[in-house]
C-alpha cells in the first residue's frame, strides 16, 4: 500500500513539483528551473534528481511511493509527447525515460488536461467525475473528463475548446490559422478585442471608464462590476459567445459541472453569474441546470492533477 | 467462455432482436411487436420470453450466453431509464427486471448511443475506439464513444448533438424549446427548411428542378447531384452548419472518425464530400484530417450495438 506520490507540472520556465499523500493531502511543494538548452535534454534527468533527492531528504521508503505524474505542455498520447515547443522537445517517451531514471511508475499527460484532473480531484469539481474545465487566459484552454478519465483525443486534441468556431465575422486568423475561434473572443485578449470594437463603434457622447489606451480584461470586468454600460455590453457579448459554446459542449459530453479557471476567472462570481445566464439560454433541457463554478487550485492544479494521474 | 449473446433494439412499434456469436457474427435476427398498452408493462416480459424461447429452439446451452444488451429510446444511466415516452414507461430498472426474468446478465443503453457502438464494432467505424456517430433523420441524433465506451453524460444527454446551437436568426422553437438548434437546419426537415428559404428568396427567373409543393431531403440531394444551382446553394448551407458543428465536437473529444447515418445519409458520397470540405474549413489543425464516413449497418446498428454493450 503506497502512502505517497509526486505531481510534476512542467512549464517553459519552471517545473512545479509536489509531494502528496495518496489521499490528496499536499506534504510539500517546490520549484526548479526548466533547462530548455540542448533540446531540453536535462529536463527529465532534473525531474528524476529532484524527486529522488526529496525521497531521500524526507526519509521516505521508496517502496511507499506510488509513482510520479507529469504534466507536459504538448499533445501526450500513451505516455509520449510528439512535440513540446516550449520545452524544445521533439518526440519524447516521457514515461519510458523517466521510469528508467527513477525506477518508479510514471504517468504523463497534457498540462491543461492534467490541471482539469486536479480540479476534479481536489478543486472546484471535487466529488464529480464528468467535468469540463475551461481556462480563460491569454488563450482559452480546456480539459474534458469523462467517468474520471481525461479525454486525450485521437490526435491529442481533446479539450482544445479554444478553437471551436464562434464568430463568422472575424477575418484575421487565430494562432491556429483558422478565423473566428472561441479564443479570439472569449480569452483575456478576446475580451479586449470585443472592447476595442465596442469603443470604436459606440456613440462618442456615451460615458465610460474604459479607454482604448489602457484596456485589459481586468479593467473591463472591473468596469462591468461598477455598472459601466459600455463594459456591460462588452461582457454580455463575451458571455454570450462562451455560454453558447459551453452549451454546445454539454450536448456532446453532458458534464456534471463546468469549472472556470485562468486569469479572467479572477473576475469571480459576477463572471459566473452572467455566464450561467447565457449558458441556460442555449443549453439543452436535460443539461440546463449544470452548475458553472470557479476553479479553486490556481497554479497548483497541475501538480494536483499530475499526482492524481499516477494514482489512477 | 461464452459463445453467444443477444442484442435487442426496443422501438415504439417493434422490438428488433438479434442472436450473435461473441465474435460479432449475426446468427439470426427477428422482430416482435412493442406492446405499449398498460404503461408498457409487457415489454420486458416479451423480451425475456422471445430470448428464452430462442435459446431453447436454437438448442443453445444457456451457460454459453454472455447476456442480453438492450437499447432503449430514452436517457439511460446505470441500467435504468428515467422515462421513455415512446414505450409509455416511467422510471424503469431495465437491468434489474430483465435480469430477474431471464437469469442472464443484462446491459441497457440509450438507443442512439447503442447504435453508435454498433457502428464502432461492425460498421463504418470498425477498428476505431473514439467515434462520433451522427444520425441525420427527422432530427439529428448522435452517439459519442471515447476509448471504446459510450459517453452517457451526467444527465443522459451525452451525444444530444441535434441540440447544439447553430443559427442565431431562427425564431421558431425546436422540439426541445430552444431556437436555432442544429437539427432545425441539418436534419431531413432542416434541409427542407433551408430549401423553403432559398426558394422564397431566389430570383424567380433562376431555373431549378425544386418546387415548394414537393420538397424532401431526397429531392434536394438528387437535384444537387444533377448540379441544380439552387440545390447547390441549399446543400452548401446545410453542409456549412453541419461541418462547423462537427469541427466543434472534434475540439471537445477529438474522435478517430465521424460516421454519418440516418435517412439523409442515403445521399451517399456527395454528402460526405461536401461535408468534409466544410469540416476541414473549421476544424482545428490536429483534427483537420479526421475522416468522415458513411454508416454501414442501417437499421441493424441497434442490435449490433446492444450485443456489443453486453460483451463490454
Amino acid at each position: 500500500m503506497s502512502s505517497y506520490c509526486f505531481g510534476i507540472d512542467v512549464g517553459g520556465t519552471t517545473i512545479k513539483c509536489g509531494l502528496f499523500r495518496t489521499d490528496g493531502e499536499i506534504v510539500e511543494k517546490w520549484e526548479i528551473p526548466t533547462r530548455t538548452e540542448n533540446a531540453g535534454e536535462n529536463i527529465l534527468p532534473d525531474i528524476a534528481q529532484t524527486v529522488l533527492g526529496k525521497i531521500e531528504s524526507a526519509g521516505i521508503d521508496k517502496a511507499e511511493v506510488a509513482g510520479i505524474g507529469v504534466g507536459i505542455p504538448g499533445p501526450v498520447r500513451n505516455g509520449k509527447v510528439s512535440v513540446a515547443v516550449n520545452l524544445h522537445w521533439g518526440e519524447t517517451d516521457i514515461e519510458g525515460v523517466l521510469g528508467e531514471l527513477t525506477g518508479l511508475p510514471i504517468k504523463a499527460g497534457n498540462d491543461a488536461n492534467v490541471a482539469a484532473l486536479g480540479e476534479m480531484w481536489k478543486g472546484g469539481a471535487e466529488g464529480y467525475s464528468n467535468v469540463i474545465v475551461v481556462t480563460l487566459g491569454t488563450g482559452v484552454g480546456g480539459g474534458i473528463i469523462v467517468d474520471g478519465r481525461i479525454v486525450e483525443g485521437a490526435h491529442g486534441a481533446g479539450g482544445e475548446i479554444g478553437h471551436t468556431h464562434a464568430e463568422d465575422e472575424i477575418e484575421d486568423p487565430c494562432n491556429c490559422g483558422n478565423c473566428g475561434c472561441l479564443e479570439q473572443v472569449a480569452s483575456a485578449t478576446g475580451v479586449v478585442r470585443l472592447a476595442r470594437e465596442e469603443l470604436a463603434s459606440k456613440d462618442p457622447e456615451e460615458p465610460t471608464v474604459l479607454s482604448l489606451t489602457d484596456l485589459s480584461s481586468r479593467h473591463i470586468f472591473d468596469a462591468y462590476k461598477q455598472e459601466d454600460r459600455v463594459a456591460s455590453r462588452i461582457v454580455n457579448r463575451f458571455a454570450s459567445y462562451l455560454g453558447k459554446a459551453l452549451a454546445g459542449y454539454a450536448c456532446v459530453v453532458d458534464p456534471d459541472v463546468f469549472v472556470i479557471g485562468g486569469g479572467v476567472s479572477k473576475a469571480g462570481q459576477p463572471l459566473v453569474d452572467i455566464l450561467t445566464r447565457y449558458y441556460k439560454q442555449y443549453a439543452f433541457s436535460a443539461s440546463k441546470n449544470t452548475p458553472i463554478v470557479l476553479a479553486k487550485l490556481g497554479n497548483d492544479a497541475g501538480i494536483y492533477g499530475s499526482a492524481k494521474l499516477v494514482l489512477g
